[in-house]
């Protein structure tokens, strides 16, 4: 059990999620204290039953606190983290900004748990589109090894906040009633049409979010071989991140082998039978922790190369469940240890 | 000039553009003639300010036409295409039918012209997700030469007609006043959602979309040992299919030669600069005849990997603006015969 536990943007988007998936997960604690903005302090968040006053997230309210688990931007988690590691807790961050640092662990459970050993206060807990791709290929990986990945997202609004969803929600009325479109949150209308770009340029012509699946990759699956090209692409989606995958792994695996690989995976749920009109999608996916495979296929001339699709809610998986897997992980430590 | 021009299919959403596309082609006749089923006959409708009464599609209605520029589903195709030929029409085809009869010719107006010559009486146009493809791939595939394409489309709900459209728009307003979605065209809700069928299963997993982007690929380019592996997707856009397109050319090119490949390359338009939020978007590619190519990455590690985002109007250069081109082809072909 977990003394204190702190849930830092206690009040945002994945923060919600973050305090629906303690509950889910039966994570335990003695004490729950939620931190935001000035702006959410003093507001009243009922967890399990109980009314809790948000706190101003500042360096006094971090004290005495155990486990933090954050989502925040990356400037705030530039910020307040070192704060909180100052005074002992440790800091199970969702934002990018500790994340390829070589002291910081970047875990998914169903992955890497290993790697929380090796903390100096601060788990990273990777990005959205990495880690549901990672947690697909991870028994292809596992099985056949992994030469290459060739990966077209297609990713929801939220990825993005509560704002996105709701200026997705106004441009799409906006559009229908036949008025023009205000994006404010996206650089253009995102109603009814598609957005190549996620982040800002980072790399000869890539984006940062599609380096992010680069280098996260290497980092998770602690294999800097593997050969990643991502485009990221803004979908008209409110939750739940879709991703075309293509993979060639080091040997040859048949279509039933992968299914089993699948199957047998944890955090996977196969969905998988094309002539059924059975496939993974986004409205089914949403609020749901799994990372979804179907429309697996061979690839027609290369004997290593796997075709398949893969859904999950970004919130959940790609953000809030897999920050409280690392808390669970990091509960059980604590369990380990002599009070 | 072409003496008599039928356009059959003419009241559907691309029959409505062939005949805008005939005007802005300024592909000439000396009578056109407009032929829909039963139910839309009888309907008046204006071209290039002369009101033309449709006439129901039965044999007789193709005595005396030199060429039929045709939009109807594979079964219409299928029935009517035959009646025309006999009579002496040369038919431009742009349902699926006839496309991979040996007789056929399937044909790009900037990529195979030369095609065109071997017709028995049918020259087909490709798929929609096919053509904007070539179109893009072509001048690659003629400056370095090409082993391999991998491509994830994004596609617009109008590849299935005006129904379809008329459905994303009820649905998204049923989504948004909390009623359920009521899908008929697809075969679950399309608003704020993504289906990852179209076509029906084919082939090994792969739909009938899919493996029409393989065999079209090959027989517009005269290359089978072009490898091309498919994953098509249904997204919440009205106009304008876009695509992710991984490819290998058999030698390397610089990205700056590859940009300039795409500058030459007749119906190509480059947008390409993410550091000024400059790409392809279905929203401003819409209502245009070309194909627009941006995002353009060399691949990280394989030397000639090459990723691009290509968008067009599937209505358009997807469908009537290439039929039209090649009604413009013949229409050139008819001057050089001698009256």
């Amino acid at each position: 059990m977990i003394k204190t536990l702190a849930v830092v943007g206690a009040t945002g988007a994945v923060g919600q999620i973050v305090l629906e998936e303690i509950q889910q997960q039966n994570l335990q604690y003695g004490r729950l204290r939620l931190l935001a903005s000035k702006r959410s302090a003093g507001k009243q968040v009922t967890v399990a039953g109980k009314s809790i006053t948000v706190e101003a997230l500042e360096p006094s309210a971090l004290e005495g606190v155990d486990v933090v688990i954050a989502s925040t931007p990356d400037e705030v988690a530039a910020e307040f983290v070192p704060w909180a590691v100052e005074r002992g807790a440790i800091v199970v961050d969702e934002s990018a900004f500790f994340r390829m640092d070589p002291k910081v662990p970047l875990v998914i459970p169903e992955v890497n748990p290993e790697a929380i050993h090796d903390h100096q206060g601060i788990i990273a807990s990777p990005n959205c589109s990495t880690t549901q791709m990672v947690v697909a290929l991870k028994p292809l990986y596992d099985a056949a090894g992994l030469k290459r990945v060739i990966v077209s997202t297609y990713q929801a609004v939220s990825g993005a906040g509560l704002a996105a969803q709701e200026e997705l929600v106004k441009n799409t009325q906006l559009q229908l009633s036949g008025a023009a479109q205000q994006p404010s949150m996206f650089p253009y209308p995102i109603a009814f049409n598609l957005i190549p770009q996620i982040g800002s340029l980072k790399h000869e012509g890539f984006t940062s979010e599609e380096m992010k699946m680069v280098h996260e990759t290497h980092k998770i699956m602690g294999d800097n071989t593997i050969q990643v090209n991502a485009t990221c692409i803004r979908v008209p989606v409110l939750i739940g991140h879709s991703e075309s995958i293509y993979c060639e792994t080091a040997e040859p695996l048949s279509l039933e082998r992968i299914r089993e690989l699948f199957r047998n995976a944890p955090g996977v749920t196969l969905v998988d039978d094309l002539g059924a009109k059975r496939y993974p999608m986004p409205r089914d996916c949403a609020n749901k922790p799994d990372v979804f495979v179907g429309r697996i296929r061979k690839d027609l001339n290369h004997p290593c190369g796997i075709s398949f699709w893969c859904v999950s809610d970004n919130l959940r998986k790609g953000a809030a469940t897999n920050a409280v897997q690392i808390g669970k992980l990091l509960s059980d430590k604590f369990a380990n240890v002599p009070a």
